[in-house]
């Protein structure tokens, strides 16, 4: 198992939800496998293995530690609740081990530097895990909106992310705990409307980012519904809204100045193997106004691996020329994360400050280290 | 030409290119016809007439004065720019013509009372020229909306209407002229996202509106491009953008307790005989959340009449209940105009004060006459 074919060999720290699907995207990646599942108890995590159909090469471990001391483990993938990502995250680059990261990837952006500059110091590739950017139909929606004659310069962009939370999850999930993932539907779903915002910009980051008034905080102050409106110097605009007490939407609409875009299942497809969006191109009126005589037109892109093993592949094969072939990590995942964590922490702010604007400083835009 | 089944002889007050949209309604329509038009020059009057196959019975005029004092005419249609509609409504109110008045209706709502109380003053139906809420496709979506059930309660609607007004137009047209349109962007394409606004919230008045920052203004001080948030006290809220200055675009995403509602072609459906709108009810991923379980699903609501010949068949219906049955008109369309009016007004009062929020009034909730 050595030389450049052989696979990434990937650790799943913690046994949360979402590892049943990232685990499943490991198995599905042709460079990649599981060759160890980590739990605070023994128990569970030989269940999570057994439950997921892991490989029977796949070990189990009792405690986060020992996972990361086992020499044959590359990677880690971490689904820890976004309050230990830091100490976790550290140890695992302490540990020289490739870092696939949970998204909120940090509490704030003084967190996400520490984990950051640990896997930039070791060598190691950072990459948090929003899957949907890995998705050919994001390729070819970035091509859309890059394209000067078919969509032109960015307007204004919304996008939202809500989904309607039973009873149980408002009162035990750990997106509503202030211990675990105090930053609650802005860093669950709301993260995802900031990516869009930023790909949607060509992630330039924006100037100033207000809150919308009256955001919903649960009892222990943790946010279950917001707004933002994001302004660049340039005069476009994003707008989004997240939360976890509306009917499941996932909505980006941009509007250039020649085109347009909508798409309904952003953050996760309709379904598995193919995903759609709309584009218009100068679309248009007929003469009376009765009706449109160039509308906007449906795309459809197919994808053999889901969107989730498309991001392990390039994970796997990112750590792969490191570890083969003595590359460089590429550090295009980590400054996008950072971008998206500084957008949420200018957020998080506003709210804090009653909803009054923030600055994002010219000094965030600066990458993380010095190239 | 008496009794219940005559039909309604609706004089075109104004020749502007809306007019050839409204004049082949009129003539659709199965009460209505055109008996009159007026411009301020016989020849272009007549021109017009010609030109939009006008019945031979038809009466040419070359004052509008003329046109209102013709016994003949039952009601007007009133497409001028909006800084000449007081005086003409009130003309047309005093002379005891039924009035369908172009949107905006007036530049505030100080005028649109003046215009709306004449009206009923004088027993007139007033009714202004916002077609898409009376196609059937409107009403399905009103439907969807209010159902506990298959929508819930209104969280959150996004909507928007821009399109890429070319230079001449950005130049010469009425609406960047701070003498004619003064309400530019706000009030010809914004208008309409307020009534989507409004009709998705089941036309209650929201409490606070503020616009987003940075506005884009000519050199006359008209907006081309502006944006708003408004808010109500139940925590809903409702975001819009609208523009000259974009493709064209025209949506309402609106996302309830329990459903969601996507429209692409919310004013002026892509084809005239039938439109579409997307609902979801309790969408929902698979238990990987690799697809999702219930996803929204497609309508198509067919129409035999175009939008706007509907809207001049309810006109003409309201008209003849007054005439041939001495009804009273119907509060039902002026109340909503005069909401959106409101609503138009806060905004342009936010832009004005550096787009802080605007309180709309307590007051402002009353019918403009008592019942």
């Amino acid at each position: 198992m050595a030389g450049a074919g052989a696979l990434i060999q990937i650790g799943v720290v913690g046994c949360a939800d979402i590892a049943r699907k990232v685990s499943r995207a490991i198995t599905l990646s042709p460079n990649a496998t599981i060759s160890a599942v980590a739990s605070r108890s023994y128990d569970k995590a030989a269940s999570f293995a057994a439950d997921n159909s892991f490989p029977p090469t796949a070990k189990v471990y009792g405690s986060y530690e020992a996972l990361l001391d086992d020499p044959d483990v590359d990677a880690v993938y971490m689904p820890l609740p976004t309050s230990l990502h830091l100490k976790w995250a550290l140890l695992a680059a302490t540990k020289k081990k490739h870092l696939l990261l949970e998204k909120p990837v940090a509490l704030d952006v003084g967190e996400f530097d520490e984990i950051a500059e640990a896997c930039e110091y070791n060598g190691l590739q950072f990459m948090d895990n929003t899957m949907w950017v890995h998705h050919p139909r994001t390729t070819a929606i970035t091509h859309f909106l890059t394209d000067p004659h078919r969509f032109g310069l960015l307007k204004s962009v919304n996008s939202c992310f809500t989904f309607a939370a039973d009873a149980d999850y408002l009162k035990n999930n750990i997106r509503v705990k202030p211990n675990l993932d105090s930053l609650g539907s802005l860093g669950d779903v709301g993260w995802y409307c900031i990516t869009a915002s930023l790909l949607t910009a060509n992630y330039e980051l924006p100037k100033t980012v207000i809150a919308s008034p009256e955001p919903v905080l649960n009892q222990d102050g943790v946010i279950l519904e917001c707004g933002a409106s994001l302004y660049w110097e340039d005069g476009k605009v994003a707008t989004f809204r997240c939360s976890f007490l509306a009917n499941l939407t996932m909505d980006i609409t941009a509007i250039g100045t020649k085109g347009n875009l909508h798409v309904h299942d952003f953050g996760i497809p309709f379904h598995e193997k193919e995903a759609s969006f709309s584009a218009g191109t100068q679309t248009s009126f007929n003469d009376l106004a009765t009706g449109w005589s160039s509308q906007p037109t449906k795309h459809t892109v197919k994808t053999h691996l889901p969107q989730e093993a498309r991001l392990v592949t390039e994970f796997a094969r990112l750590v792969g020329e490191i570890k083969y072939k003595n590359s460089k990590p590429e550090k295009k995942w980590p400054i996008i994360s950072r971008k998206t964590q500084l957008v949420l922490d200018a957020v998080k702010t506003s709210i804090q400050r009653g909803c009054e604007p923030v600055q994002i400083q010219e000094s965030g835009v600066k990458e993380f280290v010095a190239v």
